[in-house]
């Protein structure tokens, strides 16, 4: 396995003293300033360069979703397609609204393939298995989907992407991740089993019970990351794993998302624990159990907008605040050059 | 006095209806869609558009810095006119990274007038007089600063600005601050008082005590808000008071700052409390009573990033949040546009 850099400490350092000499009060930007230094200590340098921000979404549909798991029908991860593709979904527009590129990626929806030339097509089956029977997948089909998140992730670096976001549609990947995260925390289900996309009680606790029913049957086939992802896993969120494993390989950042990006960079972590180095939480979902997951994670998210939408829609609303960060800690005067008398 | 307009419920509901429409299970956009409802309904559009905002940054010196209540020397609050003006303050960085209008209005720093092109003087007095021992400024000079403020108000407003942010310089002002939030919401001083700059305990307490010298001073004058402002207040605050008051009236939203900003915020509510309803705060400043000045006025914050630096800078860095969250609501499509059936 490749391995992964070393954040350098000398420029995380040296970062550090520069906000301290510029012209305001030691620790007033508050996390602004951790944002800069922790892009100085990833980019290698005291100035780290605006942000290129690339964003992949990965949709696939899931077996389990026949087991009314979702507030909506398992056709509306094909529906997303085509909106995703035209640009009107949440995530197609703050990619606009960033400048980020951006791209779609058919990992098994099932369904009619869709044809749009910004759509690239990397089917491994048309959604997944019965989580709740049965494996999601082979290990050869979680290998598959490892690859293809692998594959783009260098694709956006090749193109000179500096942070990487990776969004999904899937209807029933909450399920998905919340099974994946029990797996890997060993939480109870019951505190990682939310409402996804507008469950109502009841709705919840017979997902609850789907889940219950994953963990059970899959419970003798959690030995490795890999085998817990063949088994609970979902071909888009595979796909994220490969993802942010080959950034932090590359040595570009990721910026986190919400619930389902959490279950990723769980497994990420899992598999390659330096991978968390290069990750960054961009927000609270109100997604029940992301909390937890980021707090496995040891991270801190940014932001707490109340949102739950997936898709890279959160990360993707906090790669401004990381560029004013950076623009700060770049084009602020020093002290020294203002010539202000530093007494903070 | 001018009437102030109020914000239009039926645009407020058909952008809400609009938000539920949306592709997206109902709330999940969280407060992104509480945005863009409250735009809609000030804007008085359904779809509100992409924001101008234009940021006024007003100057002061106080007297009752002279009596050790900041971390750093008077002298700072003029040589930091000259970051201002040169684009290498926090707030001139933030506002070139959100295309902001920008201006710098000097009501009443100490020592020679700066001189700049995009520094307009509009000097009341080289600083108030010391809060803690007399008053402040007399009546007329708060009224000058009012109109001084309520006249860049228009003045963005006339250019084009959407979205009026006033930012703030002036060491002491926290100190000022304090007794004005003290004077508005009866709350005690200890609650009210922090660390500014970056004040250690000893200082904080010497600050305390400074606070509650010049409250009890001032505490048969506290009638009107005009006098608590004459009293306690500074010409840069008391500008961004009439800031706040014109650009109600002139029906255009306000950004709230931080520490400084509430205070204005405070007293301008006092004297025309429909002008809370074009008030949204950006950021929770760590400044000790911040959370509590807004509690006072029943706002929320978007973000809590730990800063404390003022200037407007916490304002600054939420405008992109809100960008994002009025072209989300401008660019997604409806579940009829996309063909996909609302489940959520």
């Amino acid at each position: 396995m490749t391995s992964i850099p070393i954040p350098n400490q000398e420029h995380y350092q040296s970062a550090r003293a520069r906000q301290d000499q510029l012209i305001k009060p030691t620790g007033a930007l508050g996390k602004l300033e951790d944002i800069a230094c922790w892009f100085a200590a990833r980019q290698r340098r005291t100035i780290p360069d605006t942000l290129k921000p690339a964003i992949t979404v990965f949709a696939a549909d899931h077996g389990v979703a026949q087991r009314n798991v979702s507030a909506y029908p398992p056709a509306v991860t094909h529906a997303m397609l085509s909106s995703l593709a035209t640009g009107q979904a949440a995530i197609a527009v703050l990619a606009r609204e960033i400048n980020a590129m951006y791209s779609v990626v058919d990992v098994g929806v099932a369904g009619e393939p869709y044809q749009a030339s910004n759509v690239q097509s990397e089917r491994i089956a048309p959604g997944t298995a019965d989580l709740s029977t049965e494996s999601a997948m082979t290990i050869h089909q979680a290998e598959r989907a490892l690859e293809i998140g692998a594959r783009y992730a260098s694709q956006a670096v090749a193109q000179g992407a500096t942070l990487l976001i990776a969004g999904e549609v899937g209807i029933g990947n909450t399920t998905s991740a919340a099974c994946l995260i029990a797996a890997i925390t060993r939480l109870d289900a019951g505190m990682l089993v939310g409402s996804g996309t507008g469950l109502d009680a009841k709705g919840r606790a017979h997902k609850l019970d789907i889940v219950k029913q994953a963990l059970d049957r899959a419970a003798t086939h959690t030995a490795s990351p890999l085998q817990i992802l063949s088994e609970l896993g979902g071909f888009e969120i595979a796909a994220m794993v490969g993802y942010y494993l080959q950034a932090a390989r590359s040595g570009v950042p990721v910026l986190l998302d919400g619930y389902i990006s959490a279950a990723a960079a769980l497994i990420a972590q899992r598999t390659q624990p330096a991978s968390l180095e290069w990750m960054l939480a961009s927000h609270q979902s109100t997604e029940l159990g992301h909390a937890l997951a980021l707090e496995h994670l040891q991270l801190k998210p940014l932001l707490n907008l109340n949102m739950r939408l997936g898709e890279g829609s959160g990360a993707a609303v906090a790669v401004p605040l990381i560029q004013a960060a950076l623009r700060l800690h770049r084009e602020m005067a020093t002290f020294a050059e203002a010539g202000i008398p530093d007494g903070g």
